[in-house]
């Protein structure tokens, strides 16, 4: 088997190390050059123009950053989709919307490929290790030629249905609740230390309470140790809660709480934090307030 | 040892079985014939006027409705304040605002009483099995007086500092976050429906990912039964979110995401639902839209 893993991200890094790790035979596209050594110290073999894809690609996993990345690696000037071979999988990791995902999966399949809309969640440290999750959707060929990629990247598989478009549907969802959780986790912290409560037995008394969730029991830690080094950016989940508006005007579905939490993150973005942990939305309250978040420097 | 228990709605009725179980003697006052029968039957006595409370009670619990209800039922007419011994303590159970709790700490201890701020988390069943959370702040006389009927009705007793209201401020900041996260969870389970997602898949994708949260797993399967049967009712958040609110009014600190929260269940409230259970939110969503929420009455 070989697999190309177009984007060496912090996300694409990690998958075509647990590629290797699986036997798999592995290509890695990257315009880093950084990127494209390490992958090379792995005992992968690296390309910085796509047209240098090899010949006999079973699949090529697409992890870059957005929407236009998708279709500029995929459909671009010397792009991949031209450089694969008939029956060869194209799987899209990126989180997209369900509506790109459809109209890119029928662009795919005129090539004569399969497509499989397969998002993924999880962090480096899990694509590192192969223990991704993947909510995926697409053909049962292309789920069965996929199938042992899928296994080297990810602990879960999620099969959810034929139609392109599902498994970033699933996705939106779970990033409309993250994005919502981590601002509401930020939100509590914020008002509690207003409140002149500590920070550290606030933490311990709402994670074994009925107020706990994943992202406050994470991202929590976070704001506890004031250390805002990205794991996964502010200005990730502008563009994924831009995702879900988007779709939730195009289906003309309001959704007021996702609406305001994307407030928040774009304040974030908007003071200069863009690049910093999305737990630092909290840094907006502070910066709205006379608190002071925990370990942040002296005023 | 002897106890009041002053309110037998569903979580007073059971912190009363659970006293009595733990060997404390315990009377209980409630306006209801039935919730004062349900005590007799458990083998406690029961009263319908405050005035005709024992003269030797060591502690008043306190498991009314409201701030207004606290109010009248201590310090009212006819009030329990009044009616109890030197040096016995006051707990009140109610969420109420933190400012409020200060305030009637205060009075309370003019009248030579302990004043014990400790709101309780957990619902009626722990209630009723004696493994409630209990989130206290008050004097070490009034924890040491209270401790046998804390340890009778409560499997974790946070003892977070001396000063009242701050048990009640770690409460709102708990209900700020469960009441956002209900929200979250029929936003996201209805925009998935929207999405024509499986509503089952959904739920067993999101509980395994980091858009997870006590609530969603707890509510999102009241919106998957289509079972509106209050546990705890949409009233009760449009309350607990108002001391929220009207707290962040008076600290002048912004939460943008607890207000658009709390508008979602004056929405169903307005509806006429205020009764349901608090998952009965996601009806707002329904009602606003053309999806259909599983196992609802056929359109």
């Amino acid at each position: 088997m070989k697999a190309a893993v177009i984007g060496l991200g912090s996300m694409g890094s990690g998958i075509a190390k647990s590629l290797l790790r699986a036997g798999v035979e592995t290509v890695g596209y990257d315009t880093d050059e950084t990127a494209r050594q390490a992958l090379v110290a792995s005992g992968g073999t690296a390309i910085n123009e796509l047209d240098a894809l090899p010949a006999d690609c079973d699949i090529a996993l697409v992890v870059v950053v957005n929407a236009e990345q998708v279709e500029q690696v995929l459909m671009g000037p010397r792009g991949a989709a031209a450089h694969l071979p008939a029956g060869a999988v194209v799987a899209v990791c990126s989180t997209v919307s369900p509506a790109f995902a459809r109209t890119m999966a029928a662009r795919v399949e005129d090539l004569g490929l399969h497509y499989l809309d397969a998002p993924i969640s999880g962090g480096s440290a899990r694509a590192a290790d192969g223990s991704l999750t993947v909510m995926a959707s697409g053909s049962p060929a292309a789920f069965e030629r996929a199938q042992t990629a899928l296994d080297g990247i990810a602990s879960t598989v999620h099969r959810l249905s034929e139609a392109a478009g599902d498994g970033s549907a699933y996705k939106m969802i779970n990033q409309l609740l993250a994005g919502v959780h981590i601002v509401a986790a930020a939100e509590a912290m914020s008002f509690g230390i207003k409140n002149g409560l500590d920070p550290h037995a606030l933490y311990e008394v709402i994670t074994g309470s009925a107020g706990n969730s994943w992202m406050f029991e994470n991202r929590g830690q976070h704001i506890l140790d004031g250390d805002y080094t990205p794991l996964s950016a502010i200005d990730i989940f502008v563009k994924d809660l831009g995702i879900v508006l988007d779709t939730s005007s195009q289906l003309r579905f309001p959704l007021p709480l996702a609406a305001a939490a994307s407030q928040l993150f774009t304040m974030a973005a908007s003071k200069g934090w863009g690049a910093l942990d999305d737990a630092a939305v909290a840094k907006v309250y502070e910066a709205l307030s006379d608190i002071d978040l925990p370990n942040g420097p002296a005023r």
